[in-house]
């Protein structure tokens, strides 16, 4: 929780490759890779997603791909959604700087949901946890959060069944709901679950966090809510899921949709700022995200042309080709034959990454153009704050 | 904390008397008690408040009795009190049940304060701890939240140097400042202040405590402040004198005033809703009062009238006469001549009793005239809220 937000984009190695991101490029091996996912299900008591539930969900790469593979109470969500009935997303981020490649995947899957079923999707900014766990002034942080929100605002939401929190902006209903919350969260559960915090601020986060997770249905009604999230950042919902089921809180159990990481440039994990390669930056420029792939982007060719040719390369390790299989090559047969080009040693990697960089760069340019074409940020976030009857239906009742 | 709030109102015993409440009873000699309370500034480094420092505070009983008898950087407060300088009080309530006499003795203290001297009072309302902390609904909390609320109204504080807010109420700027605050205090020391908390709410509150001792400072910038308070609350006022300290904060340490405990009526020690005999509410008419005096005061008399009469009474131990001394004979020369008369054994027990019934009837009688002539209640507390240009001085600058 304390280097990345909840909600860090993420998507996939290849589903049939070695899935510890720390061991990727050392056992890369299908067999134990495969393992190690179900592992961490089965330790967190979650599930693989179903082919049925895969053909339930809206069509979108990232889940026929299965980069979101598993979840938690995920028929319900389906259920609602198919039947028309009030269903959610929650999906935020933690503004410590720009937001990158790795983090906007998600939030780009949450449109695609709400386009095809009219899900609600609420997007948490948390601006305290940041100053909690990290060593960053709230001007800075205020600077990302700035950034963060035209990058949100560039995605296109629906304003009508969207909507997008600050948590110091918002904090007149989220800190009275966070209370609530907080009571039920014991300090044990947040060492066990987050490791001794530093400080009190990061002691309460997590009830803020769970606070983001019911949110939909404080401000709506009991119904079912989806969390897509990186795997490894499952606690978090489980913690909201354990205070959910405590009697004062009419609400269902958020579920869970989890993810694999978007791997960094360098290689295998979480595509993330803390990473030595550069992360492809959302304001990049297409000859910016050429040269980062060109320069940085992790092989999984050969030595040299002739042993490429020869052997062929490994698209399970290579990261251009990963970024393709992930999201950025819509087409299944285009990958599969990029796919089979490589390991034959047809396409050579520096033509792979030729290929991921400009399918980035069309991406970009694309949620560039309406980054830019945005106004003054506060107008342009009006109609995705939360409106005056939402907010009283959370503000604490002093008065009556 | 978690028993009391910080500010529960505090009175005396004579100050010549045990002062370690729990032995209050079973050990009464004075030299004991004197050292107790010594003791108890020396572990907290405070100081005992000196003649001079008496004569400089606006003349009331409970400083001129010693019921306020310590403090920590009383000098700042006192200078910019005298020079006409900015000067605050700050000095709260958690909303756990109605407000009883025991509480609101401190509020009439800084009203006096501000007429005198024109102090900012702040009041802060802490519904979330006593969430945290009780087993209490929040229905139950904003009942207590309503009816302390109107208490405070009734004392008649200056409404344009006064502020009341209300945890949850006023969260939109309280929570960005803890926030702040929170970062700076390290769980270990919310562990060792205040033992392991129960859940990650009461982990928290210490730095919603902190910021409402910073309020004033916050919000009309650096400047002396004094807070009023039980002595054993001190711990409260040192958490948020060590985060002052962190440079990130452009404020003075908030000073302490810090002072003993009006007992409870059954004996010694907070007069507080967990004693066994009642607390006199506010809400008690003359009877009530009577009664509960008269059938709960514990007596420093003889166990008949005659051994009475023959070796007199002990006011040091006796509950009407400390209520007396504490606040509510105001003329020094009445109180001492009312302990010479009882410890001679010419005062009988039951005839101090009436006296203190009196007095307290007499005090509450007006305090509850000024209650019941409140309007509606949001209405009358709107000019005690934090204004506008108030507020945008504490919110987050997430547009600018």
């Amino acid at each position: 929780m304390h280097d990345d937000t909840a909600t860090d984009a993420q998507t996939a190695q290849e589903p049939t490759e070695t899935d510890r991101p720390d061991e990727f490029t050392v056992t890369p091996y299908d067999v134990e890779g495969t393992v190690d996912y179900d592992r961490l299900l089965e330790q967190f008591g979650a599930d693989r997603l179903t082919d049925e539930q895969i053909r339930r969900f809206p069509d979108h790469p990232m889940l026929r791909r299965r980069v979101f593979y598993a979840g938690r109470d995920v028929d319900g969500y389906l259920d609602a959604a198919q039947a028309g009935e009030t269903h959610s997303i929650v999906t935020g981020i933690g503004p410590s700087g720009p937001m990158h490649l790795g983090h906007v995947l998600v939030f780009y899957l949450a449109k695609r949901l709400q386009e095809a079923t009219g899900a609600y999707v609420y997007v948490p900014l948390s601006d305290d946890e940041k100053f909690y766990a990290k060593d960053l002034s709230f001007a800075e942080i205020e600077a990302a959060t700035r950034s963060n929100l035209r990058d949100l605002l560039a995605v296109g939401f629906d304003p009508e069944r969207t909507r997008i929190v600050v948590d110091r902006l918002d904090a007149d209903v989220l800190y009275p709901q966070a209370a609530r919350v907080a009571a039920g969260i014991t300090q044990s559960t947040v060492d066990a679950t987050y490791g001794d915090p530093d400080n009190v601020g990061l002691s309460f986060y997590p009830a803020m966090q769970a606070t983001h997770l019911l949110l939909p249905q404080l401000v709506h009604g009991r119904h079912p809510t989806l969390v897509p999230i990186a795997v490894d950042q499952d606690p978090h919902v489980r913690v909201c899921r354990d205070v959910a089921a405590k009697e004062r809180f009419d609400v269902d159990k958020p579920g869970a949709l989890l993810g694999k990481f978007l791997p960094a440039l360098d290689g295998p994990g979480k595509m993330s700022s803390s990473s030595d390669a550069p992360a492809i930056e959302l304001t990049d420029d297409r000859e910016t995200v050429r040269e980062k792939i060109m320069q940085y982007a992790h092989s999984g060719g050969r030595v040299d042309v002739d042993e490429h040719r020869e052997h062929g390369g490994d698209p399970s390790v290579d990261v251009a080709y990963q970024y393709l299989h992930t999201f950025f090559e819509p087409d299944d047969e285009r990958v599969e034959e990029l796919a089979a080009r490589y390991r034959s040693g047809e396409l050579l990697t520096g033509e792979l990454k030729e290929i991921a960089a400009e399918r980035i760069g069309d991406f970009l340019a694309e949620h560039r153009e309406r980054r830019d074409a945005l106004g003054d940020l506060e107008e342009e976030l009006e109609p995705y704050r939360l409106t005056g009857d939402e907010r009283a239906r959370l503000r604490p009742s002093v008065f009556e």
